[in-house]
């Protein structure tokens, strides 16, 4: 048990079950973080997710996602900022240890201005974050998402991001798949000590097709888990370790088959 | 014509074109250069290559591609080295003004040593390409290619390498496909000032779907086309700007169509 003492299960891994199914599969298999994502909450209600992930022993690791950002508008802005602060709610109510940002793309070419709409954003967020206790974490996405998902691309512009805000509230995620191409990726993690508030595996498949859905299990891609691992433990990350992955075969294996491989291969290639 | 006089054909835009039809192309609607495939060379052989750029009057920005220097044994990275002395020795009888470099992808998963493939096996055509005349162009790509193509994918780690190299010999090529996400963008466009040696242009479309086919027509995509030309024009570069686009949509229309769209959004939007 030891060995899977940080292991959470991502639920976007298990898609295509229910919040309820999810973490009563975590409880049998002895996994002992779940993060939970918001169209999950929904499905249920905020209580009854609440009540679901007490009543299963699991705790959260975190809640995915806020984020989202950059709008065209004032408005929409302000609307984003609103969504941010529902997004605090839940992962206060449930408990999680960081509040997942997923930044969002430029609304239109200037993806610099977008950037500026992030950290905009994110200093509104942060005093309702706090108060209640939830962590933001911002995580870079893959460069490959720039233009529909997160502007923020790299660790060192997270880093960088980050560290203009207080570290009780605000750090950086690292996710394998999102960071692992990086040049820079050994020097970042080490410049990252003490805002690295998560920490997601999963594998980059050959050949990529669909580069959304192209994550694969631990140990069947090309990514260097042990060395990043040992990278981001080095810089102090000491939290749960999110095995998120999207993709169609895994999220079509039933959880009594897909949870034990999970277990075996966090333990092998992590 | 002033305002198409640095355009240049990439041929991977007109791939179902023979290297023939594409340069009479080029002739016809006054395009004034073109870049040239290897696989397309070798469906007519070299020296009828050469004789067909030359009775089109067009000039060759480049040829592409050398590079694919990291493999898992001696013998397999010395293969390399010789098929990038061939690549030179085309280039060199096309009077082709950079031999693009696409470095290579690791072959297992230690990125950080085929890194050092990527250094060595440049250092080792450097001499010969010198002899030639032949300038070699590294070109950074976009790290949703990492793992199949090239293992350098930021233009400041391509600008460190080039720079342990004379700048005569070997410069870095800058495509706005693989680079318009960086956070460091504009930044390390000045500082590859008297490094620069090619400059490709397409579009990034949204949504994306399979990312290798993924680029567009100038203008179609999200890409700060102008601003990035600007930036590139600033750092000293006024050699010719390639057109360079994969993408279905684009293959399948007929080069009297798409020759003189070509021309008028690269006079439009770039």
């Amino acid at each position: 048990m030891e060995s899977i003492a940080r292991l959470s299960l991502n639920q976007i891994t298990t898609e295509r079950a229910s919040l309820e199914a999810t973490v009563e599969a975590c409880a049998r298999h002895g996994i002992p973080y779940v993060a939970v994502w918001r169209h999950k909450i929904a499905e249920v209600g905020l209580e009854r997710a609440v009540r679901l992930v007490r009543d299963a022993g699991v705790r959260v690791s975190s809640v995915c996602r806020g984020g989202m950002f950059p709008a065209p508008t004032a408005a929409g802005r302000a609307a984003r900022i609103d969504d941010n602060r529902r997004a605090v709610d839940e992962a206060a109510a449930l408990g999680a240890e960081v509040l997942i940002l997923v930044c969002g793309p430029a609304p239109d070419r200037d993806i610099g201005a977008a950037r500026g709409m992030v950290a905009d954003g994110i200093a509104e967020v942060v005093p309702y974050a706090r108060e209640r206790g939830v962590r933001l974490g911002i995580e870079p996405l893959h460069p490959a998402f720039a233009a529909e998902r997160s502007c923020i691309t790299t660790l060192r512009e997270a880093r960088c991001l980050a560290q203009t805000f207080d570290p009780a509230t605000v750090g950086i995620v690292a996710d394998v798949y999102h960071i692992w191409w990086d040049p820079e990726l050994y020097d970042e993690i080490a410049r990252a000590r003490g805002h690295v508030v998560g920490f997601h595996v999963s594998d980059w498949l050959v050949p990529v097709r669909d580069v959304l859905m192209n994550r694969g299990m631990m140990g069947d891609g090309v990514i260097e888990l042990p060395r990043i691992q040992a990278a981001v433990q080095g810089a102090g990350y000491a939290g749960p370790i999110e095995v998120e992955i999207m993709n169609e075969a895994i999220w079509n294996t039933p959880l009594d088959t897909l949870l034990p491989l999970i277990k075996e291969r966090y333990v092998a290639c992590v």
